[in-house]
């Protein structure tokens, strides 16, 4: 019985230490910011070399490079915000994120393992290449947003 | 008179090709809201190191390292994103940037060099090295927000 409050109390004791998993940002709302801020700038960046690969812009294969890389970069970012306790406010995450994590995990896992494709593409500067892995991620961004954002 | 016809036509045929520096971006407003997401995210992952420098968060040497990475990298972000045409709107940038843009460009320089410093001192896992270094990124945030925001 001894260990056992012993436990709980250490239990207890860690409850009260732990703060809320977006205690890496000073309040909720900073989560919320920083996600979308993170998404934002990777967004405008793959939007870029997406839009040489649509024939949308001129393909220059530097700036393609540079974009990718931030863009792989940046994706690495937003997860980290998506914390318990971070679901209201101003955001268009579905409630479906927090209920089903592994999922949404795995989505955003499988987004990252697309940029980097994406950022060895760009290497290559061949644009046929670059066209075949902007595909690659432009499918993990909609599948995403079709299962988790309103 | 026939060359100069030629410059001229080349001239003009050029500014009508060559977009507004912002052209990476679709609207002034992107890039506004670009470098404020970049300059955000770099803050957030900053703040977090520094935090820990100033004890009011405990020292953790991975999220240390790892934020300051995040920071060092995003830092070098904003600044594509401050051309002609993106004074105006929702920003609080002055328009002392574009006045001077020498000036701001080697502010945005030493906060770089500075973050990379800082990124250093992380690798060594020493909390005092860590805040000499935190200390030399808030100098240089603070001048250029002294200088350049309102």
């Amino acid at each position: 019985m001894k260990t056992l409050a012993r436990t709980l109390l250490i239990t207890a004791a860690t409850l009260l230490v732990c703060a809320p998993t977006w205690a890496q940002f000073a309040k909720a709302e900073d989560a919320i910011k920083y996600r979308k801020s993170a998404l934002f700038v990777m967004q405008q960046n793959f939007g870029r070399v997406a839009a040489m690969a649509a024939g949308k812009a001129p393909f220059d294969a530097k700036v393609a490079l540079d974009s990718a890389t931030n863009a792989e970069f940046v994706a690495k970012l937003p997860w980290a915000a998506f914390g318990e306790g971070t679901d209201k406010g101003d955001t268009k995450a579905k409630p479906e994120i927090w209920l089903d994590k592994p999922k949404f995990n795995d989505y955003a896992d499988k987004m990252q393992a697309e940029m980097a494709k994406l950022s060895v593409a760009a290497k290559t500067g061949n644009l046929d290449t670059i066209k075949v892995a902007v595909g690659g991620v432009g499918g993990t961004c909609k599948s995403c947003h079709d299962a988790f954002r309103q």
